[in-house]
């Protein structure tokens, strides 16, 4: 794989190559590792990439790795780069023939989004985006679970994600993570709601199955002369009839990082928190809760084949972030042999995700600034 | 104390009871228990009373009872009936000089919860509304730290109260505290919001200080043929600016009782489960999270004096009960003294808290019936 | 109810009188309610009992009561004091013919506890212990859940009881609770094994239904100049074959009352904690793990009849004191109007389980004085 | 790396190459896979190893790599092998030049660990050994937190680590890791303890900075013609004085993996389960419990060294276990390029910690022959 961002001073970028390199199937070869061409090429050194494959810029990297022999050019990329700096790479990868990894949201607006969906349609490459969180084996053991019935019509679902980091103007300190996602010109138009937000959003789906048709969103912004939103309260509508609610933010100080879902059936529901992410409560009627692990005899299918320890051998955000890799590379390893991938590995966020990503930014934006009022998605 | 209603079949009047008794302050020395006469009589002597205080009606109890000498007749009267059967009683014990403990909500209607407070306040008598969750010691404790101002300037609050004991219809089996909960000529103009939905306003209202000045409310009824709601998530705007969450639900399948609060300050945060109500975890931006036990030496003055056991000791949901009949009985027995109660006893909630809850079920349900527009309280 | 001890500066009496209070069986009638008969008097004031019936002494009370006409008189006595006054009132209460409630463990010594045996075998009086913690709805529910063979044959028990209030010499400071629990002439052998050892003892016996048969008892006090023990490790074998470790501590630092059970079976096992007692945790081999709470369809019988409110609606350390009340009080009644108690009434811990844990207490502290030699229990 | 074991059909050979992968560190070069070499063959190609540097043994590997350029040849070599397949691969690894990771317990006696032990001395060769649990980044901090004094002198630790993985005869199955787990021929003198019990020890020892002295250990076999202990129940004495409990078990029907631990200072404690690996309890005499959480602001040194992700974002049992082969394979490359390792990497469990587990392991077992008699360790 070669990698747009993600050097000196990144976050994500080491993330994604920790997750690619946790089942040995991927490896690092190139990269366009900084905005600063400079920064670039020492960041490249320090992760020991070949001199001649260190670039300067992701248009060099481009350029020159589609020249290499097919078996030695990378055969996908990875973009860890801010959200203004998805659409132009991603749109170049596709162009020059690359499958895609492309951090999330999509990209910056709506109609980038499209643009990049349109062109994974014609060019049919793979293209993965990360919503790392869908990685979780046991959140393919609730979509499993949903999907059966087992729990009757979905009814309610409840799914927040409240962080606490930026309850002060971290922005201001310099510090480089807080900076680009409180400026619309990196960020977008969304600060919280498209950084965060768009997990919540993309995890009811994903595990419901069910489409969010309109929504009312209470937009905020609570530190003074931040310039995007940091904080979100949203009334869901699903196309099943189904009402929830979600909430996003920032500045609910003392937060670390929990998304946390809930979903209620006309018999039974599941719960489920990203902190002890090996772990599911299963509700029922008139029946003992039940608590689900992973690495158990008693998981499903798809939940089983996303997990690599055994039960009681706690797995994390890594281990679902490299889920999303090791399936999208044996997609990219099948195509590359000119085979059907097995369906299994068919089971990662793709761009269509990201369009529906953008879409929920936009209406919540938009029903934000219209004082809450019902905003159809699509 | 003498009761209405709480006789054979109810649920609520025999917590009445054992609240009032933890504390050897209270004994209950007449009743009319049943809205059927006979039944009144039944369960009256269920309860061992002296046969000629087992009153058929409640008119005959405030006429008799008046009637006794001021040193024999009941203190004050608890009124545990369904909410169509609070206001006339109240109105009566009032108007016959009787203090009066009642059920929540309020009334039927804000009509009544308005002239039931005019009442209140020309007769100088005492009235708690038994909003029991704020009678937890925890819950003192957080609406003392709030009042100090470790947190800072509050800006979110999530609060929530989602059960699932009328996911099917209940109500069809002849289940009596389904039936007149889901009955609108019994509960009132709704159902979860009256039921539950109100103590979640008054957890809010209470610990932060602040205000719901106004709301925006998805009002649902999931059970086919149900006649009330049994659902609502709200977004909430308060009088400081900060916002909220609230949502309750009886439809919440396998959820038993959880009424939850979370809320966030500027430089730190509290989150509380009814589930666990001895504890409270104390969120800060810079130090680890501590978790505040009931019964510790470090917890605060009004905390400690609703505390009855040591630490480890977990107290529960009577004991939050006896709070409000305890602190009730001291103003009460000071009234009959003719003496001022000690402040600390005046802490529990009283009519203008259930004129308050009135308010609030109106705007929820207006709000509803208006697709979620935003409606004012007051 | 009589009362011995309880009055002024002390812990226990007041629990016992709460306890007694919920369920609006029991009444305090009269008391000798502290070893200084001035103390004892104004005890007597402060909790409003008839001057008449306030006693400067036990035998004074004993004395005058027996003396009352038998509609009258106390039906039954509380002996609430520390562990060196519990033989002289209950032989006393027994041999005047009134039934009794005392205090763990049963005596200062196994001699004692044995002649209290006898006396209650020979005047068929009603004797109940009061070992708190079996009093739980959820302890009845697994007691139920081992004897119906569910889990299959018991191999192992951990249960576990750390406190951490006697990390300092606190009985320096004048502290009336830590002053006799570490003073040997009152507190008797032990310090923490007697205390607090015992309920672990009583637990895990109850809920197995085995004896334990031999255990090595390793006993520390870790607090300089203490007289008692602090701490006890202690390994048991039980009657089955099982085995298990027993540790208690008082200093334990941080450690509120958190007396735990875990109990492994051939095919499934349990896990209980004090701290949230409506819950226990039932693990089985190939199935996700069942989390059973209290009020709730699935519980019971025995469960269901010691269970006070709902399903989340938290029941604590009175209530499971109450239901010890409430069965001694009903098996008294019965006993009082010459008929047969109800069955399921007669579950309350006895004058045997008071004996069993003298001979516990008298293993250990033999063990633990012979190096943790495997040391016999009778 | 090469690798010896780890092929078909194993487990934690697997576990090592994630480890190993994640930080783009370390690449496996070479195998010898499996004991039948036919098979160990099959699994090198499962890896994608170049064919020449799949071995059919380990006396093979040894012998070829050694003979490779040094910049060709491997630079370590893992030992993922059943316990009787510890000594003879590590002996000939150190012998030829090879620094070593094996699995624990280190050997099949304390005699070769003995040799071992010299052999590392002598050669001056580094050697990890896998005591994955000591890995994470919160015990890091917990061994910190206890060296600095903050907690006073400790007094007791409770640790246990109950697994029910063997509840029934899983070894009569065919099942590959329980059968040679319960093989005295393979496993050693021991099952249970030599199997998770040394992992306790080991965690105990590390965070405390403590050796037990002496033990008692109630040593059981519970599954019929079970050839092992598969449960122990351990009186631990420590260095300072301090008193402990250890258990370990693979009989506690329904327990997945959780080795937990507690200890008790003077002023404070720690809590720990790896079930929730970030987060450790902090407990204080007279100050609410604190909750520490990785990747958070106020960790200290050791632990942030070891964190990969920020607050929120769990890490889990991989992680843990890829520090060790991180600070492993940092050392090696400051002694491949012949300069000082950074201090902070000298940080795993090594021949010293494999040495101190077998004579655990020793003393355990004499302690469970005799009837639990106290036997000194070393």
């Amino acid at each position: 794989m070669g990698m747009v961002g993600g050097g000196r001073g990144a976050f994500i970028g080491a993330v994604h190559r920790m997750a690619a390199g946790i089942d040995s199937q991927i490896e690092l070869v190139c990269g366009a590792l900084h905005v600063d061409p400079d920064e670039a090429v020492l960041s490249g050194q320090d992760l020991y990439l070949k001199p001649e494959r260190i670039y300067r810029t992701y248009n060099e990297m481009f350029d020159k790795e589609s020249q290499l022999p097919e078996d030695e050019r990378m055969d996908f990329v990875s973009i860890v780069t801010p959200n203004h700096v998805h659409f132009e790479p991603a749109k170049l990868a596709l162009e020059n023939g690359f499958h895609v990894v492309c951090e999330k949201p999509l990209s910056f607006s709506l109609d980038e989004a499209l643009q990049l969906q349109r062109l994974v349609n014609d060019t049919g490459l793979v293209f993965a985006l990360t919503h790392t969180y869908t990685g979780y084996p046991m959140i393919k053991q609730a979509r499993e679970m949903f999907k059966s019935g087992v729990f009757g019509k979905i009814r309610k679902v409840v799914v927040e994600y409240p962080q606490g980091w930026l309850s002060t103007p971290l922005e201001k300190t310099g510090h480089q993570q807080a900076t680009w996602r409180t400026d619309p010109m990196r960020s977008g138009k969304s600060g919280s709601v498209g950084d965060i937000g768009t997990h919540a959003e993309n995890l009811a789906e994903t595990i419901t199955g069910l489409r969010i048709t309109e929504l009312s969103a209470d937009v905020s912004t609570f530190v003074e002369n931040r310039l995007l939103d940091d904080d979100a309260n949203v009334l869901l509508r699903f196309n099943n009839g189904a009402k929830g609610v979600l909430h996003c933010s920032q500045i609910c100080a003392g937060e670390e990082n929990p998304i946390n879902i809930r979903i209620y059936g006309e018999k039974g529901s599941i719960q489920w928190h990203q902190h002890d992410p090996n772990t599911m409560y299963v509700k029922w009627l008139e029946r003992p809760m039940e608590v689900y692990r992973t690495g158990t005899s008693y998981m499903g299918e798809a939940a089983a084949a996303h997990t690599r320890v055994p039960a009681g051998h706690p797995e994390g955000y890594l281990e679902a972030f490299a889920n999303i890799y090791r399936n999208f590379s044996k997609v990219v390893q099948a195509r590359l042999a000119g085979v059907e991938p097995d369906p299994q590995f068919l089971d990662f966020p793709t761009v269509e995700e990201g369009v529906r990503g953008m879409k929920f930014i936009d209406a919540v934006i938009a029903s934000g600034k219209n004082n809450a009022a019902w905003t159809k998605i699509e």
